[in-house]
């Protein structure tokens, strides 16, 4: 436990030097170009990941990074590292990209940040120990899909391995939802209590998005899995997330059921 | 159009004390309770609204008011209002909520303001004179819905007249697209050519979402209709609105087509 706290720390030094790199870029040219799936990389997001490679090796040289942009090392203890979620956002000034890093214990995320930096609101959590945005404890809603106040976040773009229109056609007739181009942002809605679920069609190194927000929204009563209703391993690949306050969490599944059948991997 | 140049004196002086009021609610309990319609109207929508209301009538008595929450008067001189637009975001604190102020003569935006007040941008235009972000001229892009670069806006809601879920299924194939919960919003991201295009479907007191947008859209090069091509009047109920940068217009208007037909109104 004593472990796991010192690793927060670590974690939330990380953050706060990527919300430094991050302004640093936002609020100039901040070097946007397009990688080959229609996301843009900025300097940030390579600076940010050079940075905790860096420091990882230098502090806990037996661990190992995976990070959307770059990795190393092999070993159980895995820092899962999205340096800038919401890239296309990110580069065009629009305030809703966060940092996210993880630290994955044997498939499990056992402590997550996530740095919502323009707004500066810091999330974190411990496995156990209850879910807080700078030192205050937040929850999840119990907001049903009908309810009035439902509001979700659908995200989908033209590689998305999986093809969720159909179930947002299916879920429109029911809640409001927006897409707020960061799937970690909007999850961190979720545990705050201001979205009642996010689904999420990504799987090729999407573990990046989905490790912090794991740990984050389940403890703050909330519920993540994959599309299936799977329990994965954030040290490899997914197959996509559903990520909800729990209370809608099987009536999504059924939802997604209906329309799309898992990849064989 | 010494006249105009007025107008949008007038327009930018209620838009900072638009955005004084929505920060001061914004920072503290903005007082959120819901609407028949699922939106959310906030104390900031309706001081915003009264403010207006009270100015007209103290500035130009002839002219009249078309404000989201409240109006007053009838002439060819209308003042078309959001105050707030994206309500549920705003209440949430995701800051991609804006205050919008058209000036309607004979049913064509003349004047526009857009207040991004979280960002501190504030767009403006006057037909025929151009389109500009804190006085910076501004324009869209001419990028196709298959460029790598393709980024729109999808706004649906479950009251919502038009359902453009295939619509988006068949777009979703060619290009990401986002959600901010405001299309004013992501309208001004076509006018700086961030976005290449928004698609809108609502119609009932709608005008108040897309007539200043249709200014300074147009001003940066852009086009915006209904969901059908054509032009609107908006001093009235309109029927959707595609904004675009004009290069996708045309094809944006022939997959509305294949998916959607007119309302009878």
């Amino acid at each position: 436990m004593k472990m796991k706290k010192e690793y927060l720390e670590f974690a939330k030094e990380i953050a706060s030097r990527a919300g430094e790199i991050m302004m640093k870029y936002y609020k100039g040219d901040n070097g946007a170009d397009y990688k080959y799936d229609q996301t843009i990389v900025t300097l940030a997001d390579r600076e940010i990941n050079d940075y905790l490679i860096e420091r990882v090796k230098a502090v806990y040289p037996t661990h190992s990074v995976d990070g959307e942009e770059a990795g190393f090392g092999e070993s159980n203890h895995v820092w899962v590292c999205d340096p800038v979620d919401g890239t296309a956002m990110y580069a065009r000034h629009i305030p809703t990209s966060v940092f996210s890093l993880a630290l994955v214990i044997d498939g499990i995320s056992e402590v997550g940040v996530v740095y919502d930096v323009q707004g500066d609101q810091m999330y974190t959590a411990i496995r156990g120990e209850g879910a807080f945005v700078n030192g205050e404890p937040i929850s999840v809603s119990d907001i049903t899909l009908d309810d009035k106040r439902s509001l979700g976040n659908f995200d989908m773009w033209p590689a998305a391995e999986y093809n969720l229109f159909d179930v947002f056609k299916e879920l429109g007739k029911r809640t409001y939802a927006v897409g707020l181009g960061s799937v970690i942002r909007a999850s961190m809605c979720v545990a705050k209590g201001d979205f009642n679920f996010v689904l999420f069609p990504g799987t090729v190194h999407k573990n990046c998005d989905i490790a912090a927000a794991k740990v984050i929204v389940e403890e703050a009563g909330g519920r993540v899995t994959n599309l299936f209703g799977e329990d994965e391993r954030y040290d490899r690949e997914i197959n996509g997330a559903v990520i909800s306050n729990g209370t809608v969490h099987g009536e999504l599944l059924s939802i997604v059921a209906k329309h799309v059948k898992p990849l064989t991997k």
